[in-house]
């Protein structure tokens, strides 16, 4: 059975997850952003009606997707017809909960991912959680993300939300140390892709063994001679050179006390 | 033409380095190590010879790889007969005068990867940096390199260091960063492999754009409650909770500037 879907929300979870279920044979019946760039640059990729009005968001789709920042919900939300309808955030660090005033039947469909708007990613590899305040709506959820991914659990709140801790040191914070990277080298001139074999092995070592395995570098078994080189040609760069000593030191204690 | 090689050190470096070498035609004449498993181990893959004793390397190679720590240089080098002989160590922290006063022919071949003894990698991909206090030297060790790999630059050893720190944050630290989400998950009973996805992700990202175009997450607009709700949930791991937070204003900072 099919459902007509709406997509609060057109950034790049939206995009990426709206072209997916389409791609799957859902319909996409209407996309609101608040900005009529994105809500017509999504619509036109789904065949489909936008509107940048909460007010004029269709009452009769049997689904809501809502990937807008939280702070956002307040503006969108009160303003929807959601009478018997299934609303769904797709927020690795909002509760459940958090669409409780909106409707009594409410759901979560988080995929485990970065998402660029213009960026294929195989979702059958993504791992999707997902939670509802009802079994049969859980049950639906299931079964929406079992046709996207063959990767589906069923997740509390407060899980999801270490998830997306985790998620953020593994990704976010990860991708700021390679422009930490990129900064240092382009102060003497030397170019990013110099580093992209090194970056793709180093993803490449923890699919196939765990990261405290996989460790290496100065800082393991803390050899001061290397770091202190390292910290005398960082200070042209008092932020990265205390943030080198601050981590350095946070392997070595890991390490010594595994 | 080619060369007999010794190898001094039997680490992860080493072993990959002089695997490398031997598949590419050069003869591995004789490889030293502290320890006598290590040694024998990689001789034994080399199928060469070995010796654990400083005094006992052989004088008539014609090249000497060093793949130690530099604090062992000190314990081995001064016992190694090199009368016209070009040493080479392989570090990318170390100046090419760390082996002044070892040899009077001196040189660098630094290949930017992370290695594990029994882990493959794709030489012919990996950057290698080369120096050398003589042209004829520096010729040799470019054609070495260019052996093994299609990415070869002459770079002066203060420039190498700036590599190396961007090497650390790149692969060391954003490896550390694994460790963390690992640990983070570990608390709720979740497996590191839901992140395998997202991982690789962030890595083939920055192989097809720049790490501060790709960079996404909570901490780039600073969105205060998502930032303040994973605050609350890291009370357990207050190095963590930390390190989130300065990270965090850290891009927050870097991206408000760009």
């Amino acid at each position: 059975m099919s459902h007509r879907i709406v997509f609060l929300g057109a950034g790049n979870l939206a995009t990426r997850l709206s072209l997916e279920l389409k791609k799957n044979g859902y319909v996409i019946a209407q996309v609101y952003s608040r900005t009529k760039s994105s809500a017509s640059q999504l619509a036109l990729k789904l065949q489909t009606h936008y509107t940048t009005s909460p007010q004029k968001i269709i009452p009769d789709a049997d689904i809501y997707f809502v990937a807008l920042k939280d702070s956002a919900y307040q503006e969108v939300l009160p303003y929807v017809t959601l009478e018997n309808k299934l609303l769904v955030h797709c927020s690795g660090s909002m509760p459940l909960s958090a669409l409780e005033k909106y409707s009594e039947r409410r759901g979560v469909l988080y995929p485990l991912q970065t998402f660029s708007k213009n960026r294929l990613v195989d979702f059958s590899e993504i791992p999707v959680f997902i939670e509802a305040n009802s079994k049969a709506d859980e049950d639906k959820l299931n079964q929406i993300a079992h046709k996207i991914s063959h990767k589906v659990k069923v997740l509390d709140s407060e899980k999801r939300l270490s998830l997306h801790i985790a998620a953020v040191f593994a990704c976010n914070f990860v991708n700021h140390f390679y422009s930490v990277a990129s900064e240092i080298l382009k102060s003497d001139g030397i170019p990013f892709d110099v580093l992209q074999p090194l970056i793709l092995e180093t993803a490449e070592k923890v699919q196939v063994m765990a990261p405290e395995e996989a460790q290496t570098g100065p800082a393991v078994r803390f050899d001061k001679n290397v770091i202190s080189s390292h910290m005398d040609a960082l200070q042209a760069f008092p932020e990265f050179r205390k943030m080198y000593m601050d981590i350095s030191e946070s392997i070595f204690k890991y390490h010594k006390n595994r």
